[in-house]
């Protein structure tokens, strides 16, 4: 599974201060951390400070690439500061992200094409996040419709079914994975979730993340935003991937075995 | 999800000679620490020494049914050493096992009609163990039929469709899954598995078998034998029971994490 990096966020107090002070080293000790910790991207978000924004995302993306040699996922609601951070990009990045708004697909789309990066599509369209698979499932294939029109490979599409937090929406896990199954049968899309969300005002969310990424891992998921870090995450992924072939030898496992990490 | 208690069987050195000294106290104790543990049922197997083995599986279902109130899975390869146990339970009991092999659902089912027990059936025919998904599909829905002649419900037939190791045959777990997800299309009938197979020649067996049970549950399955004093398992089941919304408001999830199993 491709991990992703998700540390490096303006949503999290420490970066958000980071990034106000320009202080080059804590981020790119977050960066370096992250990548030996086993992440293949790492994202980055500059939050929502307008004033700032398209300088802060130029800032971000050149410091971090200058420590690590994995590409990033360029993180903003803002098409203008998503393409200030592709103009200083080395590597083949991935947007995040798109969704089934018209609005928001024909600023997003152009920018796939133009720097030949990978995108993160949200299901959502203009009716709003919906609840079913089936109804995630119509949007992607209404997705896969306008991108294909764009001239953007399926290959490059990751989707986003959304999860929603047990807590309060008990139903949703189960959606979302028979959403993953529906959705792996077009053809080369990939699939990707945040997980944060899924574990929302329960104790012990470490582990209720840890098992549902395993869960999801059964039902297709191909790459996850996650935090690295996250030794229990991390030892649920390299079991889950065992368990399921897609591990050769199981040696990934016995080797991440010996190395205390599962 | 139910849970199976594995431990009183005579595989087990430990076991086998309490079951040869009639050490009566140690097998109670061994039953009574798995119900404490969260087992609803009991498999209780008295192993293949051939002279005793009928009287030894009359004193195993009695002394175990002494000091608890669950009913017992009467597991042996002995249509015999069953009735023999099934004349002395209390409660309705499940049978371990049939398969679709004439030979052996002749003897086996007129028992379950007769004592009027659940079954767990193993996807196994004359051709012997099934590799594909498929290939277990039909041999689950030949044993339907067959079950349905004898007048046995389909909800007292527990499907087991033979998990095999990942370390010699990797493809397999997607197989087992794949099959948990077609036998569910099968009105009422149950699913069930043993575990420890799947982790066989590999570190760190108790967190594959966790991280297996999680998927597994997410594929749809109801119940397994497992040893229910292995605290990562119980954690794995309350958690991925709280994420696939069966588990009310997360209730039993949030118990379990005060009284510190999860």
């Amino acid at each position: 599974m491709l991990i992703i990096g998700e540390r490096i966020n303006a949503t999290r107090k420490s970066i958000n201060k980071a990034i106000e002070k320009k202080d080059v080293k804590f981020i790119q000790q977050e960066a370096i951390k992250q990548v030996q910790c086993g992440a293949e991207f790492l994202d980055v978000n500059c939050g929502i400070n307008i004033k700032d924004e398209l300088d802060n995302m130029e800032w971000l993306v050149k410091i971090v690439q200058e420590v690590i040699n994995v590409p990033l996922v360029i993180d903003s609601p803002n098409a203008n500061a998503l393409e200030r951070g592709l103009m200083f990009h080395k590597g083949k990045p991935i947007i995040n992200s798109v969704t089934a708004e018209e609005k928001r697909y024909e600023k997003i789309l152009p920018l796939v094409k133009k720097y030949n990066t990978s995108v993160i599509a949200l299901t959502i369209d203009e009716k709003g996040m919906p609840k079913t698979a089936e109804e995630r499932f119509n949007i992607a294939k209404k997705i896969v419709r306008i991108t294909t029109e764009y001239g953007i490979l399926p290959e490059d599409v990751f989707f986003d079914p959304l999860v929603r937090p047990i807590s309060t929406e008990p139903e949703q896990v189960k959606e979302f994975l028979e959403s993953l199954r529906l959705i792996k049968t077009l053809p080369q899309v990939k699939t990707i979730c945040g997980l944060s969300n899924v574990s929302y005002g329960l104790p012990n969310r470490s582990l209720l993340n840890s098992i549902f990424i395993a869960i999801a891992l059964g039902y297709g998921l191909d790459s996850a935003i996650i935090d690295p870090t996250d030794k229990k995450m991390i030892s649920a992924i390299k079991t889950a991937e065992a368990l399921l072939g897609k591990d050769e030898y199981c040696l990934s496992y016995i080797t991440a075995y010996r190395e205390g990490k599962v």
